[in-house]
């Protein structure tokens, strides 16, 4: 029984019926007071209705609620799109008695399905009426689509004696792959700080928790990350000590939720950190790392448990990034199993195998060209996933 | 029971005892008179040693002879990788009593490690004296690994009522993926015709063919498409009329070819052409239609029959390819079921579900901006290609 909290936020969920079998789809994240707020949000060019509208009411740099379905993604829904999620924040708006710029809209769930707004509208009042403060966790339950676990990180920290928290909430399932389901996250917070600030630490902490497992650019349609920070701990963002204590936790709390994601993508048992070094820049070894990452024959090797870094090397010869395979060197966590671009053998073949049956490992590969280097996470790809995605909407 | 043939080519096959079940692995292709040659090979930066071999040979425009073999693709197998590429030829050149120089080899099959070469040097001498005119289904077969049909294709044509012969076999399965195992194809024709005009036909054919069913730039280690011209049938390529023919008969059969290895795709049990108009320019046509074939979320949609366009739209949003998703119409083979970026509701989606459950069918995507356009070949990804894929090396 975790009791997430952070000070000056209340949270509520519900079963509005958007979903198929009675389980929550409902929840609304609010601040006792207006807070600044920040976003980062999809580069899919196709961008989901409630997308759009967060993008527009953030340029205020203030929000003081976020109303989240699951169960439709609001996407691809014609110029109703928009009416409905203009519909449900100015809901929330209404039920907690607070300015509809204020209110902020995420949706996740099947695309191009018209959203049944009137159980929403019903919804809302009891929605708010239910606003705890010990609720996160259910919220964070509320908003899982393919999720087989909810994913919650609560840190607190000390400024001079005095402390901050941040709490967090996201969904998702195997965003290692580019185009998988949607991934929302919703951080709040009780630090001071202006707009530019919380964008610039949100836009940080982003690029080493999500965007590590997920090729650039290649996001789902619904895709979005906003923080919230209250100030009513009082403690201000105006000297770099607290200014860096605070990126530092929140860069903890984005990187512990976004390797839950990998760890719950879609039907995997292996987590597999892809590890690129010596490349001859942190650019070409973010594609040999992400061309690794997204390979099916990689990815299905690790599920067959079978050292078959061929494949490796294989990909990453394909990855467009500058490379010498004569030059190349593969550890299996730290088994050498590939030197000057030729395999070490039988016996290092079957030590590697051994890492392979591990729940969690990580495969090296140092390009011998240069200094840069670069991080994905990924997982195994299994009959399970193909199971869930050929399933999904029946 | 086809009689393949190519007059002047014989070709013959056995095992070499490079598979693991007994099955035919090794095989020759041999002009009875030296022959003008051209080749394409992959693009990946790591390149078996046959590739290289060849590339190097290829240089002087003639072959008589390739020798290849499956099993065993011989790439990552450091120096000792193309001594023993030399060899294969030098004993293919020794038998057949033809200069090394104008023999050709090609590898498929595992990465990494070391190949047979003394089973394979036993095996040429045999292999010499069973060469035949009717053994190119034979050798069809000895080049397969994952596929699990042979492929072959033989067309002949008239000029000025004198008959020329184009004779193919092509091994792979599911290049639609771009990593997938390697590709390789070669071709007999009795036409006479220079090294440069080889090359550009084949390109051409290539660009039409084995190239709208792959992304660009993303093949394997050892993909390789020979074409040898052994000019028996005295007909000269000197003419524009004589040309066009050999040109439209040369795309055929290849065409013919890349459908094979599309619906021969590992696990797969539909094939799906994704057809892409009205886009900002070919090259963005090809952005989508490529990323639209690869996404493993339509893929799986695909093998679950379900008309989840959706996912068809976020593909193509993501391509990286100018669009305007309001503009976007979507169908599958003649029903209409997105129009203006949203949904034409649950009547066109039910007509669709049933275009689904057919074996072959076609998704349009006008993206109705300009005149840009694309097709390319995909399947469905299926639980029966994550066991192939776990399993290949056990």
């Amino acid at each position: 029984m975790d009791k997430l909290l952070c000070p000056g936020f209340l949270t509520s969920s519900c079963t509005a019926g958007l979903k198929k079998h009675g389980v929550p789809d409902l929840g609304i994240i609010y601040s006792t007071v207006p807070a600044t707020a920040a976003g980062v949000f999809t580069k899919n060019l196709v961008k989901a209705a409630p997308v759009i509208l967060d993008m527009k009411r953030l340029k205020s740099g203030k929000a003081q609620a976020i109303i989240v379905n699951s169960g439709n993604a609001n996407c691809c829904t014609a110029k109703q799109g928009m009416v409905d999620a203009l519909e449900m924040t100015k809901y929330a708006a209404s039920s907690l008695n607070i300015d509809k710029e204020l209110v902020l809209v995420a949706s996740t769930g099947v695309i191009g399905l018209p959203l049944a707004i009137d159980k929403i509208k019903k919804a809302v009042p009891g929605l708010v009426k239910n606003l705890s403060k010990e609720s996160f966790t259910d919220l964070a339950k509320a908003i899982m689509t393919t999720d087989k676990f909810h994913k919650t990180v609560s840190e607190q920290q000390n400024i001079n004696g005095k402390p901050f928290t941040i709490t967090a909430i996201a969904k998702g399932a195997g965003m290692i792959c580019p185009d998988m389901a949607t991934m929302l996250c919703f951080i709040c917070t009780d630090i001071k700080a202006s707009p530019d600030f919380l964008k610039k630490s949100l836009l940080h902490a982003n690029d080493r928790s999500f965007n590590t497992i997920t090729v650039d650019g290649d996001t789902s349609t619904n895709d979005s990350v906003i923080i919230m920070a209250n100030g009513v701990s009082g403690i201000c963002m105006d000297n770099n000590k607290s200014a860096k204590l605070f990126q530092k936790t929140l860069d903890d709390v984005l990187i512990k939720l976004a390797k839950m994601i990998v760890r719950d993508g879609e039907g995997a048992t292996k987590l597999v950190k892809i590890n690129i070094c010596n490349a001859n820049s942190d650019k070409d070894a973010k594609k040999i790392a992400n061309t690794i990452a997204n390979s099916n024959l990689v990815k299905t090797a690790f599920f067959g448990e079978d050292a078959n870094w061929g494949r490796i090397i294989a990909a990453a010869g394909r990855s467009k990034a500058l490379m010498d395979p004569d030059k190349v060197k593969i550890f299996f966590d730290d088994i050498l199993i590939v030197e000057n671009g030729a395999g070490c053998g039988e016996s290092s073949e079957l030590k590697a195998n051994k890492v392979l049956k591990l729940p969690e490992f990580t495969i090296t590969v140092d390009i011998g060209i240069g200094t840069g280097k670069a991080t994905v996470l990924t997982c195994d790809l299994t009959l399970e996933y193909i199971k869930i995605n050929a399933d999904y909407r029946t």
